[in-house]
């Protein structure tokens, strides 16, 4: 049965950015490979709630190649991309040999990245990843099982203090969830410590929190978040953090449990591109969001550092990469690749975050929102991107349960006691 | 406040033995502490659905200081236990000063035995916990992966047989399982592989699948497998397990995809005891449950040999440990320790597997039942005792869709690709 034989695209990363390219080509007359380094597609803006214990892993994820099942012209391979040879038009995976590509996609993403300071790392675990969500999720609990095992009041007191760096949507996130944890999910369960003794801090840079959004919703924020007990220290850098806590400017705050939400770092498989890149470790792309001389290679989402109008890049959320990959999506669907094209446009519909369990900050359609009304916005919206998981069911009713009870649904450490050794000697 | 000073009991293992004393003692005049290597509480005979992909870690299990949160009189400790040391009346902690005690119940469990061949751990994992079922979930997701990675079709092939040794209810009710996935879930997922290709084999010594059960439910096993597509190995010995595969007798079978199913072993705490042990580690008890010269230590569940009137002992299933936790916590609770009681009998009310989406064999109050029957009276049963889990509705859900579509909804990969080239290295 001889095939026509079709040009292949490639796309590194299945987030939303690569996902959406692939997701509106299902019938278009390419052989598509999908590569990522895990099975599954991840919700991400909810991922904080994994890390949280309100979320089961599997209520944000979906396998991709269950995603794109339908798709016969879409091949999905589990691999890790190790580089991208743009003369011979090849990527190179570390388990399999090269693979050639006509087009390329690239929609690698970010990790976080601790400005040089990579040894902070293992003090102070960031958020990216499902395995990321589980790992703080566990130090989260596991921190509240050490305390109840103190004698000493002091020693107690520091495995319930939370430090969470970064003042950006995901950090304020995190602490009203860490503080709505300690004040309500946890009440009652522990005989020796009282849970609601647990401080939460927040640090941020900028003079305020949520320094991309109007300065009202920050200081909305910060008030709401004081209300749950957090205390938010603004205008301030951290200058160490090791086995004792985090130094901000003079003040060493102790902490075992300290949560990373600052700093953003590309794939490294970018520099491979040859192409200009960004402070971040972005690659600055044409106004088609290709790469300069060579209009086969796309990079979009928080790959790409994509300039707007007054000259600062969009930022990585996961609306841009969504209508990213859609554009990007039409013109090679369109066979418009090389061609002249209207320049990709960002249609901004809004940003948002919740505060606690059931409260939030948002500004959407040009309008700002906060209090009760605002966390149903933000509900409704999130349910709706859900559209690609079978678990939206599931998600609704664990966040229901939440706010009825106050409890949270997947508490589960899967670590044993005895993994923990080093944990409890850093605090000892 | 002056409390009155009461007497301590430590339970040791929050496993349906040692939380069913719990349960029962909730308002006894006693200082209960329990203490549990893990944070949770786990409905052990659904691990198998967890490792393969059908349920998530949070529908089976539910934190211990959860279910005992109203129980004034309980303290829950996560830590591991070292050894009992009986004659001071104390355990000593790996993270905490020892734990004096007045009363002890051991309900430690077991892990799996591989009959003093250790080496054979890493190629052919077991399953006893959370972190087991994750573990082999993730081996069976990515071997497919891999197998779709292969440009050979015997490699791929050597990704995609899976061998379970050991043919009792777990053994036999992976195969089916492993079996189904192959030919429904997998199905249209892969482009490069048919999944259907899998094989699944399952290696018993005994010269039948499930010899503890009546032997023509042993056969209507064995032939519900096979035609699943399952090939029954009985009768003959596991000689060697490496990186290549399996050697049954002289037979190789090459597989990346071991899971081991056969021996248990009993927590090497029991050995501290300084009691009577058996083969397999267990602790011979006496006939209220107590040890030799300490009235004041049971051992119980899985950890404990309890003789019956034919001489075997009691099997290490699910409801021998909850009737023997309140068996002892009716002796504490009404105060006949160190007295003469009524011997502990274990009320028989059958046994049970599943094999593959819609079948069973059950023998239930004295009969014996097969087919979609048996399948039904094993899913109303196992729904019954899920009553610690807030999670019944959703196992109830997850079982519907899995039945309806075929489908799975747990197939998330932890792991991402580059964790995996030992892994991948190991079958090329």
């Amino acid at each position: 049965m001889a095939k026509k034989l079709r040009k292949r695209l490639v796309i590194i990363g299945a987030g939303f950015g690569g996902l959406n390219v692939a997701l509106r080509l299902a019938r278009a007359d390419y052989d598509i490979v999908v590569v990522d380094r895990t099975n599954h597609h991840l919700f991400q803006p909810l991922l904080y709630q994994v890390a949280t214990a309100a979320l089961a892993p599997e209520d944000i994820a979906s396998p991709v190649r269950k995603i794109l099942r339908e798709h016969e012209n879409t091949l999905v391979l589990m691999s890790e991309v190790l580089r991208v040879d743009v003369e011979a038009r090849e990527i190179h995976l570390h388990n399999h040999a090269p693979l050639a590509y006509d087009l390329l996609v690239v929609a690698t993403g970010a990790r976080h990245s601790y400005f040089g300071k990579n040894e902070w790392e293992k003090f102070a675990p960031g958020l990216k990843t499902l395995d990321d969500a589980l790992t703080i999720r566990e130090n989260i609990l596991v921190s509240f099982e050490h305390a109840e095992l103190c004698d000493s009041h002091s020693q107690a007191q520091t495995f319930m203090n939370f430090v969470v760096i970064g003042g950006g949507p995901t950090g304020v996130e995190l602490a009203g969830v860490i503080a709505e944890i300690a004040n309500h999910a946890m009440l009652k369960n522990f005989k020796r410590i009282d849970s609601r003794n647990a401080r939460v801090y927040i640090v941020e840079g900028a003079d305020r929190l949520l320094p991309t959004m109007p300065p009202e919703l920050g200081k909305r924020a910060q008030s709401d978040l004081e209300r749950l007990g957090v205390e938010a220290i603004t205008g301030k850098m951290v200058t160490e953090i090791n086995a004792e806590g985090v130094l901000v400017g003079e003040r060493l705050i102790r902490s075992t449990n300290i949560i990373w939400a600052a700093g953003n770092q590309a794939s490294p498989v970018l520099r491979t591109l040859g192409a200009q890149m960004d402070r971040q470790g972005r690659v600055v792309v044409e106004p088609n969001l290709s790469i300069a001389n060579h209009p086969e290679i796309f990079v979009i989402g928080d790959a790409a550092h994509c300039k707007t109008k007054d000259g600062a890049p969009l930022p990585g959320v996961a609306p841009v990469a969504i209508q990213q990959g859609r554009y990007v999506a039409k013109i090679i669907g369109e066979n418009l690749v090389g061609k002249q094209t209207r320049p990709f446009k960002y249609r901004d519909n809004g940003t948002m975050a919740t505060i606690g369990r059931s409260r939030a900050v948002a500004q959407v359609f040009g309008m700002k929102y906060d209090g009760f009304l605002a966390w149903c916005t933000w509900s409704m919206i999130h349910l709706m991107y859900l559209t690609l998981y079978k678990n939206r069911a599931r998600v609704l009713i664990e966040w229901m349960y939440g706010y009825i009870t106050g409890q949270r649904g997947a508490r589960l450490i899967r670590r044993a006691s005895e993994e923990e050794s080093t944990k409890s000697r850093r605090a000892s």
